[in-house]
This record gives C-alpha cells, structure tokens and sequence, in this order.
C-alpha cells in the first residue's frame, strides 16, 4: 500500500517547523471553519450513563433525521436506504465490500482521491484509472473511454463530486451519459459526496441519486466531515435503495458491531444547522478560491483551472517533479523564513507518470495566508532548480 | 459472510416482544455498567471549536497517557508501539492486515469471536479452527494440535483472554507453551484482551506482552469497549514493539485517516478512573457469574463451567441445536410472558457441527433478571420438543 500523498512529507514539514520555518499547510482538507455550534452544544449535552453500542445500521432517530436532511435534496429515501458509518472511510470500504469481489474492477477517472486505492487494494478490487485532463478543467473523460476500460469484471464507477482533488464538479450532462453507460453495462455508480455543500458561482449540486431509474445502481457514500467541519467526528452513511446492497452492507456493518453513538447525537443536532451557516461559509470558500486561482494564474508558468466546488485545486507548474519539489519547498527553500505544504499530484493518478508537473492545494487557509503562501511559491518557482517550461501551459496558449 | 450469531435471532427477540413478551437479553456484550464519570464528564467538557482529524496513529496526549495505563500492567512500551484504533474491532482487521496476505493462514481456538471470521474473509485470509471443549473449561488445546494444523501459510494465532465466548482465563502454562510453539515457527501471537479487567476469585491476567522474546511476535488488540463500559465510543488500539507491524499498520490507519477525536479525549480521561470503579464492577460481576452458573447447574441436563474471566458463560443443555432451541424460545416459548435471548454457540465454532448444543450467554442483566430467566430456561427445557439427554452431561459424570 503506498504512503498517503497528503502526509508522505510530513517528516519533511516536521523538520522545517523544528528549524523554524513557518509552513503554510495546503496539503490536507482539514478545514479551519468551526464546526456549528449546535453540533458541539449537542456534545456538550449528552445526558446517558452507559456510553452504548448503537444499532449497526446507526440509530433510527439519527437515519430519520438523515433522512429529513436527503429529502430536501430530492432524494426521496427511507431511513432503511441508510447505513451509519464511521466516518466516509467506511461507506466506501463498505459499498466496495458489498459490492465487488477480488477481482472485481472498478473504474475511476484520475486523478482522484488517493485512498481508493488503498481500500480497494484491502479487498483486492483492481482500479481501473481514466484520464482526466487539467486543460478543460478536468471534465469527465469521454463515455468510449470508460468503455474502452469495460470487461467482465468490471462493476463499479467512482465519481466524486464535487471532486477532490480537482475541485471539478459534474454537469447534468455528464451524469446522464453516466446513466445510459451504468444501465448499459450494469454497473454500480459509487457517488462520493463528501463536497456536496461547496458549489460556487450559484451552480448546482447533482446527484445521481436525482437521475431516474438507477435506483439499483446507485451507491452514495457521504460523511459529515467536510460539511460541518467535523472531521475528527468520524461519521459517515451509505445510501442506496438497492436492497441487495443493504443486506450485504449490513453484515459488514455488524461485523464492526456499531458507528460512535455520541458522533451520532452530534450528528442528529447538525441536521438543524442554519442555512446562515452555510451561507457564511460558502462565501468564505468562493473568495479564497478566487485569491488561489488569481494568484496562481499570475505567476510565470503555472496554470490553474477555475473550479465549481469542493475546497481544492489542482494546478500545473514548471516543475521536473512535484514530489521533489514539494520535498524541497520543505527541505531546502524559505523566503522569509517561510514555505508551503502542497500534495503532490503524481499520488493521486494510478496511471504511472501521470500528475508528475502537478500539485494539489487545499484552500483551507484565510485569505490573508494564502495570498503569502502564493507569493513563497512565486519565489520558489524562480530559483527551482528543476524548473522547466510548462507543457500545459503552452497547450491552453496562456 | 454469515449473519452475526448474537444478532441473527434479533427479528425474532423484536416480534415478540411487538407480541408483548418480556426478552431478557443475554446474547449480547453490552454491559449495563455505568460508564465511568471522569469519561462522560470529559465529553461534556470538551473545548475546541473544530472537530479536526486527529493524527492516524492517535494524538500523542492519548497515548503518552495509554502508556502510563499499559505499563502499570508491566508491558514496557512507548507511545510510539501504540496506533489508536476505531475500537477493538479495527485493532483486528489492521493487524490482520498487516500481518497476513491473501491465503494466509490464522489458527485461533474455537468456540471463538465470531467476528474474526468476519474479517479474515474481508482480506481472503483463511481461519483454521481448532476445537477446545467443555469439559476442561475450553482450555487451550494441547499444542500438538496446533502443530498439525501448521503450513508454510499459517503466520498468526489469535487468542481472547479471558476468553469470549467461552470466559476461560488462560494459565502462565498455556501462554509459556505458546511463545515455544509462536518461536519455533516464526508465528503472530494477536492477543484480543477486551475482558483483561475482568478476572475473579483473585486470579491473575497474563498477557504475552508479560513473555520475554516475543516482543517481534505479539501483538495487543484492545478496546475500551469492556474496561469502561463504553461500547458506543468505538475506541480502541493496536500494540507491538514490532517495526515492521507498526510501519504497515501505519498506512491501513492513514487510508482511513483519523480515529474519533472526542473519543481520545474521552479515553485520556479513563485512565485516571479510579480502582474503586474496577472494585465495584468485579464485584458485580462475580456475583452474577456465580448466580448464573450455580442456576445454569441445577438445571436438569445443563452443564456450565465456571469460567475465570470475561463476562460470557457457554453452557451446554440438553438439546438437539441451538439454533432451532433459541429461535423457539422467542418465537414459541413463553413462561410467565418471560423469556430469554441467547446466542447459539454455532456462531462462535467454524467446524462443522460443533457446539449445535451449547449457547453463549452474557451476564449483563442484574442478579434477580438472571435469576428470572434461569428459571425461564428451565421451564423452556421441560417443553422443548427437541430435547436430548446431555452428553457433556454424561461425560462429566454430573
């Protein structure tokens, strides 16, 4: 299993810090926002004096109330389409359970989010990759290239959406050519949500649990971290009306007995979070992304798509190597006394070489940060030892 | 994956009750205890304003105060020999992962945790059982069984101790003859210790970690789980003084980021519950081991160790299979609008056949509940349609 891409560096990070630099951390989505308040009071609140298993579909007053909370969405579920999880970690180790066999294949256009690969390979799934390309904003590649990749084994998409890392969120377009492939061919579609809430510029969030007819097909694999901030909270759910799918998906549940009950409560308070919430924090969100991209497309050589959603960018720079470079941004440059913390790309492509001149960045910094994060890149790209003219940069005649 | 066997019989135990029925539950390890104070207290208490991920391997807090809690039991570790887990559950399934590839072999005594079953078929790792019996208690099997059932495949043994499901306390003997038996061939010792808190009539827990030269074999799967009644909190660890076991298990934590962040508050707070709490709970339990072995004894055609530990007795009863005898106790059987809800002890054994008449039950119902349905079971013996003369009953001569 390879080392994840947002914290291989992190010895090297550790090291800066011990030196004394300051380190802008763009690695990781771990978001600065507070996470609401009526989530933490709920905590705070919690009255019972035996701290219990719970049910290991989650509890029925949690799933109601999920459910009051995806059917404002439109998606017409029942608490019995819902498996409380801990964490999105485990609603996709538990679809891919559920789901595939060894040797099932599963196609996923790259690059994507680099633990899929580690809880595929933990269940010996193959991944299939798909290229997807920073030029047009990294779309979804054309339907005959998913075809391209089709066997007998194949029986299952992932999409993300809004993506990480790319930040590209799917059009309505998009999801219905993966409706007609998905009844096609019966496959799964895994639906990554973790970035539902974070859409920009008034563009919309959709599901495929919106799309008619892939009631059998669709599997939504949902956490609260990002939505609320609460990432160490742990709290997740699978969500399908296939029933096949919520019986297999139980016995995995069972097996692990129960998801954290007081995460649960917190859980059932966070439905009730004021649209005042996320009003503020979309528009936090909007404008860091415009500092990031703005910043980004000016200096020399590098190119950045705009995205739609999620708090990621992916963006290419005239580098030789991102994990060098990034290794080096931390081991060897400052400007003063300063550096930042990217992920490099390559770990979130399958495809070897792939990503090689990319960088995934996470806006989870204030303004005020990023834009001095951006400058210390700006510097660093000058004296880079292992610069070069960029390819994309070239391609898209910037 | 086959349904849980302290859960399958769960539609059943609800129908009658919707029939009005009272179902003293018994097939379950949910204790009634109170969590302790300092634990919930801690919850209540928390302080922060994001609810971050917290390291994969657990935030240093918790584990510099998990050492102080190993190492007054003479464990001799550090900080860094520990990865904090999403309870004891996931301590199993990353140790299994890191230890054993696809086709693996595991051999772990039967009647066992059901639920190892469960996960070693999520990695394709293969479960050898082999069987240890009533009559001595559930004992651990003379090593020159274990010796046959060893390939160039088998790289581990697990052990429970005390045991669930069977409550028996293994013997410094027992423990000698398994490090001879893990050195000789280069085998994985994972010792589940969950019930480590609950021995009685003054008996001594021994853990491998206690052995000299295996400190490259053992390795401790726990949970607060049991130790402070806090099954809901889903927090447990991994131990080893292993490198290699440590590097691997590292990456399986990183795939799935983060344990519960309150939850390692939480768990901080409950190493400094004071003894008087352990004292109280001992006592307790004492008292109900031996209100339900003496009852279960008296039983005609029953036969019930008295185990050392845990807070699970297997008895044997005069049955034709304990699946069929404990679905109709709730679906048939009534006794005063009462009856009882125990696991069938085929879930816990991987050999055909075994333990058709032996049932699992969990004394986590207050003295005068076990009392009512012990007298419940014994009514339910008279009428039941498939009853048989005991042979353990014979056996040992009762």
């Amino acid at each position: 299993m390879p080392a994840s891409p947002i914290r291989k560096l992190t010895p090297f990070a550790d090291k800066a810090k011990l030196e004394g630099k300051k380190v802008y951390h763009l690695n990781i989505g771990q978001p600065d926002i507070e996470t609401p308040e009526g989530m933490l009071n709920a905590i705070k609140n919690i009255d019972f004096k035996v701290w219990a298993y719970t049910p290991s579909e989650g509890t029925l007053s949690y799933r109601k109330k999920l459910t009051e909370y995806y059917n404002k969405l439109g998606y017409n579920i029942t608490p019995d389409n819902i498996i409380v999880t801990t964490g999105g970690s485990e609603a996709i180790t538990i679809a891919m359970m559920a789901c595939l066999d060894a040797g099932d294949e599963v196609i996923i256009p790259e690059p994507f989010y680099a633990n899929y690969n580690g809880f595929a390979s933990q269940s010996d799934i193959v991944v299939k990759p798909i290229l997807s390309y920073i030029e047009n904003g990294f779309a979804l590649p054309p339907i005959s290239e998913f075809e391209k990749l089709i066997t007998d084994k194949t029986k299952a998409i992932i999409i993300c959406n809004p993506n990480n890392p790319t930040g590209y969120l799917y059009s309505q377009d998009e999801l219905d050519a993966l409706k007609v492939l998905a009844l096609k061919y019966d496959l799964y579609i895994f639906s990554d949500e973790a970035y539902r809430e974070f859409c920009y510029d008034g563009r919309t969030f959709i599901s495929p649990m919106h799309l008619d007819g892939l009631d059998e097909n669709v599997i939504v694999m949902d956490t609260v971290s990002k939505r609320y901030s609460a990432c160490g909270a742990r709290l997740g759910c699978l969500i399908t009306k296939n029933k096949a799918v919520l019986t297999a998906g139980l016995k995995f549940a069972q097996a692990r007995l129960s998801a954290g009950m007081v995460e649960q409560i917190a859980g059932e308070a966070a439905v009730d979070t004021p649209d005042s919430y996320f009003e503020a924090v979309n528009k936090e969100y909007t404008s860091r992304r415009d500092t990031l991209v703005t910043a980004l497309n000016k200096i020399d050589g590098v190119y950045c798509p705009n995205p739609g959603g999620a708090f990621y960018v992916v963006a290419q720079l005239p580098i030789d190597n991102a994990d060098k470079f990034c290794q080096w941004m931390l081991e060897t440059f400052s400007y003063n006394n300063q550096t930042v913390m990217m992920a490099p790309a390559t770990g979130f492509y399958s495809s070897p070489g792939a990503g090689l001149n990319e960088v995934r960045m996470a806006y989870v910094l204030n303004n005020n940060d990023l834009q001095s994060a951006m400058v210390c890149l700006e510097e660093a790209l000058k004296v880079y030892p292992g610069r070069t003219v960029s390819s994309a940069q070239l391609a898209v005649g910037k």
